[in-house]
């Protein structure tokens, strides 16, 4: 399983992604889910990635190949939409490449968020389907998850608006994390987070956080103590309840 | 869709389930997913219910039905063990007598929760698969849900042990409703609910908390700023998080 979410806000963008990748509950390891193209001053473009990992790293293999060739690449295309029907259109070469020698039932599928500005244009920020089809995130809805997307669901929902500051945001994508983590075996540590401010134009360099971050391991305890004591503070239930 | 929770803790068991059954998003109704058997004084079984609605009514119906009979029913096994195997029996019955002419693949299981007490014996709580098989409450893993889980987990997985008070408790689930709700829309109110005291051998009258329940509602806007006052409490990551 994966979890990554990305956020889509007033002051810019926020990526994390879990790195736990399995192949059954026994076949455990860590690789990156969260891969940065672009050149400073002219763009940035943040992938992040869910689903079967070959054709996941296939994608980004070839994506990063074509840099540069006269195929039409992530340093040519024009708009962040282009280089999201970009992507798309490599997931399909790479599972139809893959696919067509295997008579089974192997899921090849992968998911994709697709995140960043290109100069003169506004971020942008896009969830590709398995299907290959793909939406945007808006105001009204600005924030896009893959993977595990449940149990650190509702945290964002109820916190997380348009104009909620990156720094916020953050810390609310970081909880979300802790309970997502704490219920899915499939979803684990590092993390790997990055906040890109709208107009820096400068390509972030982000931050893992480890298993022993202090900082994290300092939100996960102020976090559940936080919750507890709010719980502790519900009033107690009328008579009518019967309890 | 379907969300349950049951509870077993040192004081007793708490049970909740909410009411919004659907075939399709265009087709919503409400039916009460949590049943009472019983006599006072002699024993307490409560049912909760998920899965398909004709096999689950059936069943209760049928366990109705045989009360006072000759036939093995919940007023006459000895045990909440006997107890729940007699309900999985009569999902097995249902499922194949209403499955037999259907040449579909219609999905006629059901889950359910069976939890209370038999005097004499300590209360019990089991959870029964779509398989018929089930599973029983541990001091190490006191609740079980039933139908859409995640949204809700978090919180009972952070705040509910063995020792909580049931009157926590059953502030805890209103809680894990409340996000499961807003996350959730074949999830939906009223809820019905359920408090008992071991030992006291009652057969308690529960409550329904109604859309516009204030106690509910006060509930749902405390946790709500509280939760978000706790998220704004949060120090600010340091420089090395590259916000």
């Amino acid at each position: 399983m994966t979890y990554c979410v990305a956020m889509h806000l007033a002051d810019g963008l926020v990526f994390v992604s879990d790195s736990r990748t399995n192949a059954g509950i026994d076949h455990i390891a860590t690789f990156r889910k969260l891969f940065t193209f672009g050149t400073p001053g002219e763009r940035l473009i943040v992938l992040q990635t869910a689903g079967n990992l070959a054709t996941s790293q296939s994608v980004v293999n070839l994506l990063k190949q074509r840099l540069g060739s006269t195929l039409v690449n992530l340093d040519s295309v024009p708009t962040l939409y282009d280089a999201t029907a970009l992507v798309a259109e490599t997931i399909r070469e790479v599972v139809a490449r893959d696919g067509a020698p295997l008579a089974g039932n192997t899921d090849l599928t992968c998911s994709f968020l697709v995140g960043g500005q290109i100069a003169g244009q506004p971020p942008a920020l896009y969830s590709i389907y398995p299907q290959g089809n793909f939406i945007q995130a808006t105001e009204d809805t600005p924030f896009l998850q893959l993977g595990e997307s449940k149990y650190g669901k509702p945290i964002l929902d109820r916190n997380l608006k348009h104009d909620t500051s990156l720094e916020e945001a953050l810390r609310c994508a970081l909880v979300s994390f802790d309970s997502t983590i704490r219920s899915n075996l499939s979803v684990g540590m590092p993390l790997d987070l990055l906040v890109y401010h709208t107009d820096s134009l400068i390509l972030p360099a982000g931050y893992r956080v480890t298993e022993d971050d202090e900082y994290y391991e300092g939100v996960r305890r102020q976090w559940a103590a936080g919750l507890h004591e709010v719980l502790e503070k519900l009033p107690a239930p009328p008579a009518a309840y019967n309890v």
